[in-house]
């Protein structure tokens, strides 16, 4: 197996309501089918009813929203940026449940949970590289 | 916001037994502080303790295990490789909660969970081009 991750997909209650979440941060998606789809990068973003991804998946969905036990992480180039990001995302809808801080290792982070309680930290983390196309590098902590 | 991700955290009842899942994948990874960083293309998987993740993103955790309204997928080249990989996790222990089979999309695919409940797609997607890096291109579905 690569180490690599091809989609990640968004169980939402409503889709348009998901859709127009994720296009008030900027984002540009197509939908097919019931399903939207956002380039995210190398990946893709999907947007997708949370009960027909439970029952895709062939698994029991004992929970209806909140948090699932995943994060995902946008980073960003600076603070400032980690501030702007967050007040769109409460403007958008968002519950800030984190507001942005100094984080222990020395970076500037916060969290807003999306309109279905998916978890998004958005932080600059100066440890933590970030290319000119976005990719990050996982730094070699062994030689820090 | 550019349209992208920079780290998926997923929350572990077990870092060892965690990180032991994704080794037996074939995933390299770092363990810092209680967390297993992995390079996965141009972003980061990251396992840390679910209560700890929680707790830093200021949500209230109403589970401790299981489906959490999101599917991470992992697109392979060819539906033996989809039937290889199953096996694989399968072997690491994972649970296998939909077996490979044809898709309505005209791929091959299945569903594993990981120790954890993270769902992970693995499939043969003929309509989504995996470039040599293992990046993924969500299709102009305007143009097909």
């Amino acid at each position: 197996m690569e180490q690599r991750i091809s989609l990640i997909t968004l169980g939402v209650a409503d889709l348009g309501r998901a859709r127009s979440f994720y296009e008030s941060l900027g984002w540009e998606g197509q939908t097919v089918q019931e399903t939207v789809f956002f380039q995210a990068g190398g990946l893709g973003l999907v947007l997708w009813a949370r009960d027909k991804l439970a029952l895709d998946c062939g698994v029991e969905d004992r929970q209806s929203a909140g948090f699932g036990g995943i994060a995902l992480a946008h980073n960003v180039r600076s603070p400032a940026e980690v501030d702007e990001l967050i007040a769109t995302a409460e403007q958008a809808g968002a519950t800030v449940t984190r507001p942005a801080a100094t984080t222990f290792y020395g970076g500037y982070a916060g969290v807003f949970v999306d309109p279905d309680g998916h978890a998004w930290e958005v932080a600059h983390n100066p440890g933590f590289p970030l290319a000119a196309d976005g990719s990050i590098t996982v730094p070699d902590f062994n030689s820090l």
